[in-house]
């Protein structure tokens, strides 16, 4: 194949993080292809009010109006179910809910489920989407640590999801076997996002290698096996949330005894033409279109109307002989990012002639 | 308890390096309290003969003269019978095999160990010690990474182990449970160590954290608790090998998207306050002189003679009221390591006045 049109690719699941790091980050969405991106709420301080949100919305409008932006709030006793039932009516999409300090800008994240099932209900009630970072904190007196505590989680999406069977529910950034056939075993209200590096990434390209390293971790090959296999085999419920998580470039390189470095992978300005090179690696480009749109699309209800089929964003990718070369970052001011894949090649580029984005 | 004291502590695995890295090194053995190294063959070139040894122990000997230096040969066609018998008459104590490709220099290593039989045979005549690098190289294809390729080698370690009954091998820097289960099951010709490291940490502890970050990888909290154990049950033929494996500061600290950061923690100069202290959070300072010197000794029969008791190395260990804070660092010209635990405090220090080292 020699060029791939995609219409309208979808990102569920996007870091833009807020301040002048947003004027560097907001743009890349569309250069990565992408037009839509389900915005995460996890700055600082957490967007846990329909405000609030509506003010981060009007922020990034401000920096690329050219996106659509869906927006979220974080889980918190903030968010009561007349909190919900306003979010809903100011048109906001999702509730996000980080476990307590296992990612980025977290350490206000929840503990246990059953204190929020009257806002669970009154979210099933208004169809607004719950999103779950889906690992517990580690613990080693149960063994509980970074590579176990995705499958650890699973038994809560469950309980949920057997409680509010009609509360739509995503397991984002699924990284294990495990969570695969949960999501799968799961009724057609649970979906559940895949980013791009968990399809290229093992737990040997974290090791020791800073600039792999997100959470949740990659996992093992058999896990990133998993991954490729739900992609491949086209099924509705498992689309893209590239979960792209951009951190200043020194807080990613270098690590004192005293300072780990930052968690998080960006993928933004690179996604659909890595998405393409990744499928096109394990043999399922042809589920490029519903991955990368139409499968998220229908989850989220924001199908495409073919009435208004001329204003379609469609991205056309071209084949590159010799693969492109990913640079090596980005700044704005100074503010720098550094791209995951930098300094390897990727056999696809947008054909920005033929494209409408 | 005020006071400790350990006769003749002795690190059966070492990496001393080479050059002007050594100067730095060396001496820090007896920092740590240590008179005795098991030194690691895996230099550039590695030190596959007789004569390579002689001259690396003659090397360290020059920079710290008391040490005891007990030299290995790294596993490779070189090592012929007659070599092996040739190392035997020199004094060299064991053979190293590095899986090929799993650790720093061992590109070299081995890919299946029965073209080794007739090496192994003579090693077991003439009382050599196989000291086994107990990891297989990743594959994705078969789901091996840094998290299962110790208990994916344990099969090569029963099979070498039945074939040579009599052929004294070391499982060296243990990592898993599975690991512990299985050197228990064998004979008394084998036996295992066990870093300061791996007693400390587990995976979460190097996610992110390169300084943190060696090889084996350490584990999940599980097969922590199992080093734990078998180092609290006293278990003879599980004894100190600190793995110490120092490298220049600058390789640590930084990774750039095409460099990850070098594999090796270095424990030397801080180690038998160190393992005290480690030992003494879980209940295991009891255990202490047997693991950090009379089980090893006895294993590769470098007992003490009380005969001459005035000679034997003692260190006394004392307890430091707040604890010791670990320096950030050494350097030796432009050489520089920052040792594990630097920032972090250690409840005990060399008593100098009082120890004989």
């Amino acid at each position: 194949m020699a060029s791939i049109t995609v219409k309208a690719p979808a990102d569920f699941h996007v870091h833009l993080r807020q301040g002048g790091f947003s004027k560097l980050l907001a743009p890349h969405v569309r250069k990565g292809g992408f037009t839509l991106a389900y915005v995460m709420p996890n700055l600082k301080p957490p967007v846990t009010t329909t405000e609030q949100a509506l003010a981060y919305k009007a922020e990034l409008q401000k920096i690329e109006p050219n996106v659509e932006y869906l927006m979220t709030l974080y889980l918190s006793p903030d968010l009561t179910p007349d909190e919900v039932r306003k979010a809903k009516k100011a048109g906001i999409v999702g509730v996000k809910s980080y476990p307590r300090g296992v990612t980025t800008n977290s350490d206000g994240g929840i503990e246990s489920y059953e204190v929020y099932y009257p806002t669970f209900e009154a979210m099933e009630q208004e169809d607004l989407v719950l999103n779950l970072h889906g690992e517990i904190p580690s613990d080693a007196g149960t063994n509980v640590c970074v590579l176990n505590a995705e499958p650890a989680f699973l038994p809560h999406l469950r309980k949920i999801h057997e409680r509010f069977p009609k509360l739509r529910i995503v397991l984002e950034h699924a990284t294990t076997r495990a969570a695969v056939e949960a999501v799968k075993a799961c009724g057609p209200t649970v979906a559940c996002t895949i980013t791009a590096h968990h399809i290229a990434l093992t737990v040997d390209d974290w090791a020791g290698q800073a600039w792999n390293f997100c959470k949740p971790v990659a996992k093992y090959p058999d896990d990133r096996q998993a991954l490729r296999e739900i992609i491949k085999s086209g099924h509705p419920r498992f689309f893209l949330g590239s979960d792209s998580a951009p951190h200043p470039a020194h807080t990613k390189s270098t690590a004192t005894p005293a300072q780990s470095c930052a968690a998080g992978v960006y993928t933004s300005p690179i996604l659909l033409p890595l998405v393409a090179h990744l499928l096109e690696s394990f043999g399922a480009l042809d589920r490029l279109e519903g991955f990368v749109s139409t499968f998220g699309r229908s989850f989220y209800k924001r199908e495409l109307h073919e009435d208004n089929a001329a204003q379609v964003p469609t991205v056309v990718l071209k084949r590159v002989e010799g693969g492109e070369l990913i640079k090596e970052g980005w700044t704005e001011g100074e503010q720098e990012v550094i791209p995951f894949w930098s300094g390897k090649k990727i056999d696809w580029v947008i054909d920005e002639e033929k494209s409408i984005i």
